[in-house]
């Protein structure tokens, strides 16, 4: 595979994968019953905002949107589009879950792709924070329980798909590492959708509140 | 009008929105009862809140209240006044949500023009990030409901005053385009207070719980 | 006191602040009784999340814990051991809130030092960000009501941290005025945590809502 292909490649995942963040955030606001510039604004966010923030903790900036506005112009079109077919799913949620699935797939790999100068410690923690931040963002601002707190495995998935990347870049090319890497992001994540899966808590205890503690 | 006059006329719209939209946090850390740290601090990130973010996005770092602290005195000024004052008005939600429209659009236009060589995609969404921004840590820090993703024209006033001085721009000078783009957003945002008024928004269906679903 | 001596004291002083603090994230997942990736997650993200903003603030990119991947690997480290022993102390919670008033009285001096260079107003600012923001970080993610806007002395705390600190410097050497620093925010976060001392509040009118004052 060319240098040229291997370019291509990432880049229409990248773009994907901020297509996909933006419906899953068009498809929050369309559950809070936001207006339109509501679900622009919460769609945007949701795409564009794990990159942010792995931008400006690299210190890549003017942020990557700022350098390619059309970002922007995508996950705009994106929200709109929701907004006005929102209701042909039989389940927004579902959609909405399994979408979040293969954009976390997808950022997971590029992530770390994007950070691996740093190291693997980094490439692997820029990998998890570009997969899961839009998602945390689009919860914070509508008002739902991130998912990535709930009991299921998310960031889980992400970070096993970033060391996944980086392991088999030891021993394959590139586009092959990727490939595994988003393979395995997916199937666990997409596993762990299907069959309810989760790993086991910390149960010992419930919290008290201060009172309780003479607080 | 002189060079000289267009910086000083911009230099004291940012002063006045940066301390209206201090006095805003400070009056909803007067609704929550703080004490008079937490509203020196609520009301600083409300009034820095907005640019901060724009300057990070664009890598304009340090921030311009690293570069220039008066600006971070100014805030906390404002918001101490606010802690002695706050029950003069006859209602503190009433005069917040005017000042914090007052704040947008100042800043809409404020934001657009420092992104204006970033063309006039981004120029609209740094307008709308420096108008909204500050008020949503307000609110998010506050415990209040984001007026941002409230069903009320917000949002969508920030993006018509950015939008309105970007057009005005390739037809009269820049003060006049400002002033163009403060009169569109504040109208805009004012009568959306007064009237109550909303856009239509996204109705066929209640969001369902996971559990609905079967997840 | 020698040059060399002084940073160690300065490195040592940051390593265990950003031990306590992701003990403290990890505490937190214990109470919500996350998953052993919830842990690591949350307590990761409350040890680096306040240098983490200072550094983005000041522009000091990329980020330390880029520049430095042990940060990480402690944050994780110290994260997992909570899992497995969170049950041992009497009270977490107890526990938790002295742990932060470690990490809170160790970085409100060790942030102002990193922003000397820029004046005493954003050095004490500073001082009070990279204090406060992995607590707030952590409240957030966790779903806690934010320590630094409850009724008690914190951000005071870490302010007065701050400008003792500042202060001390102009008449002893630098290691005693951080030590002055270190024990003046500890000291008062301490007497706050054990005599449950607070500010006066705002008290003259609670909160009204929107419907009250015909909004």
């Amino acid at each position: 595979m060319t240098s040229h292909t291997f370019y291509s490649i990432i880049a229409a995942a990248d773009w994907i994968g901020i297509a996909v963040f933006a419906i899953t955030g068009a498809l929050v606001a369309s559950r809070k019953q936001m207006d339109i510039v509501g679900f622009a604004f919460l769609g945007t966010a949701t795409g564009i905002g794990g990159g942010t923030i792995r931008d400006l903790l690299l210190g890549q900036t003017p942020v990557f949107w700022v350098q390619e506005p059309l970002y922007l112009v995508v996950c705009i079109a994106c929200s709109m589009l929701v907004f006005f077919v929102a209701h042909v799913p039989r389940s927004r949620l579902v959609l909405l879950l399994w979408l979040d699935a293969l954009g976390l797939a997808l950022f997971c790999v590029l992530g770390a792709e994007k950070a691996l100068t740093h190291g693997p410690v980094v490439a692997a923690a820029m990998g998890v924070v570009t997969a899961t931040m839009g998602g945390m963002i689009r919860d914070i601002l509508g008002g739902e329980s991130p998912v990535i707190l709930r009991r299921e495995i998310y960031a889980t998935a992400a970070l096993l798909g970033a060391v996944t990347y980086l392991t088999a870049l030891l021993v394959m090319p590139r586009e092959w590492a990727m490939l595994a890497g988003f393979a395995a992001a997916f199937g666990l994540r997409g596993l762990a959708l299907a069959k309810r899966w989760s790993l086991p808590v910390y149960k010992p205890r419930e919290a008290r509140r201060p009172e309780d503690v003479g607080l």
